[in-house]
């Protein structure tokens, strides 16, 4: 196995923290000169690595879906597919937003309100691994009905949809209302969908 | 009662055209100079009845909110406080944002990640019209929990909470990923949302 080299990891290095500014002030403005003071280049240092604004700005994208890709395997790997997988993704999913020390919060509904009116490869590439992240919760919900873990009747699909909106309103109580409860209130009501929508206990022996 | 002065209504033409254009392209990036030329006037014209882009941006954010306000207030008188309300409330949002025409969709979603990390007076404006929608949602469901319309032990904040993550959920899915099917399925959500946290039918007459 080789290791990195140089250029590789110095590359990693220039994209993570472009990930970070990115966030807090906007994929669409991040700008080769005010990435190149932050990691310590020249302007033509940072941009021999990508080689266009826009390359720059899909490897940004790639980096943080990569992030996100991570927290959610381990979530999938640490339980059992259908009811548990669908809240072990959910959870995870608040926890790492919750723990998000940069300013911005998530990057994808950053980047996505950023980008949602401009059309192009970096678009599609946000809309792309939104839809993704999007589909892994609508599996498990579906799953979850055709185990029997849901109560009878239960739309899988308003399920899903309604555990990925959870992650954007906290998103945006902390970033905009500054709320401290955002995420506390975001879980509290991630139990209580999933409550709602699961058999009640006394039924569970007709299984 | 006096009629609207020829320079107020001119004053309202250019913050509606404004409300639209900020919308698709982003309230911080709104510039004088082409909303002169989409109202057709020259832009010392429009700058005449602001000062200040800071001015015309809060004059943005008001009249967006008179329009939210109109649609809630509307919902409100239709329905009986409580669990109705709440739910007529929420229907209503969802019913406003799926028949917006102009790109870009909901308003506060755009503006508030526009400037939920640039602080001043417009972040404080669309914060405090957030937070105003939020507690009108909120105050609905302690209310419906008060009257028992809830299951007992229902969280009223988390309930609000989940409620305002759907419409937030649907246009981001309308805007992002092009979803034909987000505010339908943004509505069974609601419903299916309700339908969980309501006292089951069975028990209707214990009350």
């Amino acid at each position: 196995m080789r290791s990195e080299s140089h250029g590789a990891r110095r590359r990693r290095q220039i994209v993570a923290t472009a990930v970070d500014l990115s966030t807090a002030e906007g994929l669409e403005s991040l700008s080769l000169s005010r990435l190149a003071s932050e990691v310590g280049l020249s302007k033509p240092g940072v941009a021999a690595h990508f080689g266009s604004k826009q390359a720059l700005q899909l490897a940004v994208v790639d980096a943080a879906a990569d992030a996100y890709a991570g927290f959610l395997a381990e979530a999938q790997e640490a339980s059992e597919p259908g009811l548990a997988r669908l809240r072990a993704l959910a959870r995870a999913w608040l926890d790492h937003l919750d723990g998000i020390d940069y300013r911005g919060g998530c990057f994808f509904a950053a980047a996505g309100h950023d980008f949602s009116g401009r059309p192009g490869a970096v678009r599609e590439a946000v809309a792309r691994y939104t839809r993704r992240f999007v589909h892994t919760l609508d599996e498990q919900a579906r799953l979850a009905a055709r185990l029997g873990e849901l109560r009878p009747g239960v739309d899988a699909a308003a399920l899903a949809f309604s555990l990925h909106a959870l992650a954007q309103e906290a998103n945006l109580r902390r970033e905009l209302l500054d709320d401290d409860e955002a995420f506390p209130l975001a879980r509290r009501a991630l139990d209580q969908l999933l409550d709602g929508v699961t058999s009640p206990p006394s039924k569970e022996s007709s299984r």
